[in-house]
């Protein structure tokens, strides 16, 4: 039997040993950052006390170009760098440090999201749409890791696919929306950066949406699941992968949407069936609900990408204005388009629109600030879900 | 309609722009770390021209108590500071460097776990058993995060489950195992730090495990779900948090069974239930076990803290030995018990087997290398694993 003694040393072992070396090997530093006041005002903290120089970059800052914007931040006599932001509008944010010149996550925030190869942290200030992307005490759906059987490519892939709340207890059947990443993202970009299954738990929750499927494909073909989650295992992951804009695809969905028709309980028909993407994500949306010109009733294009590469040989690229045509003949309910006014794709925006309007093509325009930033996807999604089914 | 020279415009302004962005906004730098050679070395790099001193932590390097090791790397002339290991043994590592103090991730390697509130880089040298940790091109199978209602916390609970290759497309029931994390763990340790998901799809593609579905609850009653994933929202992960290991999980434990095995296609009975834990999830195992005595048929302690806390009042720690005896009546097909030689709870076990042979309650014992590490857990449940149903 065990005797008192040796159980008192046991618990002193487990307790004492792990709460000291909590520390230096699960906690980063004793110090909190970033703390988030009652006026919306950030302060960012790092104990660095040998470092000459710390900026904090974050994405609320001016941006020169495609160069994020820095800000010094101030040493005090204990060797902790600080920085305090101004008031910040509601948003969910994303920031790093850079340490004599080192990019270097915050340690003592261990929520970071991955773009591309790239990892930041992240906080959020709340309001009514920033909130959104916060999990609440509402019912919540379930998001699954699949894999589908994808014979035109000649493998099984990755999806990510949300079921609302109350799936797994009815019976009855839901509609279902297909939304696609940009490029150099993956079937988790738009679970990790998008806040996909927050923004649907909570308009669902509100009333604002109805209940339904979302389905988050890979559209980097020649992937079988995001960087890390596949086949190749770990690699730097690039930005522009191969074949992603050459009409492979599009050219396959179909096995997407039979992968999805014959696995879930998913309204199988053109009214309960929606697709939208962001970027390379929104010419992916347009270009496959044009070549498959009476599937979707709701199309939504985020800061697309338009046209196709010149010289790109696909199917799907031919024939773009009679299929568009065609598309319009045999009609839809929402052709949604948001774009920000500063957008480096505003112009190829606007060439699409007067084309659609030289088509008497039905649409819908959404115009917001900034631009090509998951802030206005996330917000472009929120717009666009109440609007469908 | 668009002009040509427009396309070309914006093809080039979405090409070039993106791709000499690349590296600052999404890649970091432009060198790879870390490096796998042929024979096993390893080179990590790091491009630091302003540092002083750079350091390498890796969980290969002996560490002295609770402090990791760390080995000084080397600046050449471009400000590329290397270090070059001796050859590795086949496993899943972690690491991360030092510069001038600062603990800081590889920025070329964006593949990064979270270990309560620490960040760690990974990467992977394949063999036979470190393999398992892979995805492979094996059928695969689905990893959900769905919400279960418990009502004996009032709340509803986030929960990762797996469901083995082919669930999907049969009718057939499954057998069942429940694998709980240690403290400071959650839903989310068993997939990203244990690799359970690659573990399964590779020993069922091998023939050396039955199809299963693995329930990996969160034990901190607290919690609705991991840091970050739930109503709390983000703040600093702990690794102690209240209420861990006070009878309430115990207790309630029945509601997950109910939600398992009314949502899944789940065996309902006693031959077709495991249950298995590392550190505090294996304390959960073994008084889940004992506390509910006619329920599993196969047990796992995987270097498991034993006894309660002196002077817990829970109904679940009374008549432990009563209680184990009536579990040994009862009987059950494995007890299977695993501990590393250095594991600073190596001596409760040893006196936990010893009150075991002394109600000659029956039991298997596997004594691996090394102390209460992730190595040995990934190690375990691969052992395990092939032994149920």
């Amino acid at each position: 039997m065990l005797n008192t003694a040796k159980i008192f040393l046991f618990l002193a072992l487990f307790v004492t040993l792990e709460a000291a070396s909590q520390q230096s090997i699960f906690g980063g530093q004793d110090i909190q950052s970033p703390e988030i006041g009652l006026n919306n005002t950030v302060i960012f903290r790092i104990l660095a006390p040998e470092a000459k120089e710390v900026k904090l970059s974050g994405d609320w800052m001016p941006a020169q170009g495609w160069t994020p914007g820095t800000e010094a931040m101030t040493k005090n006599e204990n060797g902790v760098w600080t920085y305090t932001t101004s008031p910040l509008l509601p948003e969910l944010y994303s920031y790093f440090f850079i340490v004599d010149g080192i990019r270097t996550p915050d340690l003592n925030n261990p929520f970071l999201i991955r773009d591309v190869a790239s990892v930041t942290n992240i906080f959020l200030i709340e309001d009514a749409q920033s909130g959104l992307y916060k999990v609440k005490k509402v019912p919540h759906g379930t998001v699954r890791r699949s894999w589908y059987d994808a014979p035109s490519l000649g493998m099984q892939r990755r999806i990510t696919i949300y079921t609302p709340p109350g799936y797994e207890e009815s019976n009855e059947k839901y509609p279902v929306l297909y939304l696609l990443h940009g490029a150099g993202g993956d079937e988790e970009a738009w679970i990790s950066l998008g806040r996909t299954a927050q923004i649907m738990d909570n308009l669902i929750a509100l009333g604002k949406a109805k209940p339904m499927i979302v389905v988050m494909p890979n559209g980097n073909v020649i992937q079988d699941a995001a960087p890390g989650e596949g086949s190749d295992g770990f690699y730097k992951p690039q930005f522009m992968v191969a074949k992603t804009m050459d009409g492979t695809y599009e050219a396959g969905f179909s096995e997407i949407i039979t992968y999805v028709e014959t696995h879930f309980r998913a309204e199988s028909k053109k009214s309960s069936r929606a697709i939208a993407g962001l970027s390379m994500g929104g010419f992916h949306a347009m270009h496959i609900s044009r070549y498959y010109p009476d599937t979707f009733d709701y199309i939504g294009l985020f800061s697309a990408a338009i046209l196709p590469a010149q010289g790109a040989q696909s199917k799907v690229y031919e024939a773009i204005d009679a299929t568009l045509m065609k598309q319009k003949e045999l009609g839809f309910k929402l052709y949604w388009i948001g774009m920000g006014k500063t957008d480096f794709l505003y112009q190829s925006g606007v060439d699409f629109r007067k084309k659609l309007d030289s088509m008497s093509f039905p649409y819908s325009y959404y115009e917001s600030e900034g631009g090509h930033i998951w802030k206005n996807w996330r917000n472009y999604l929120s717009d666009f879900v109440p609007l469908l089914f």
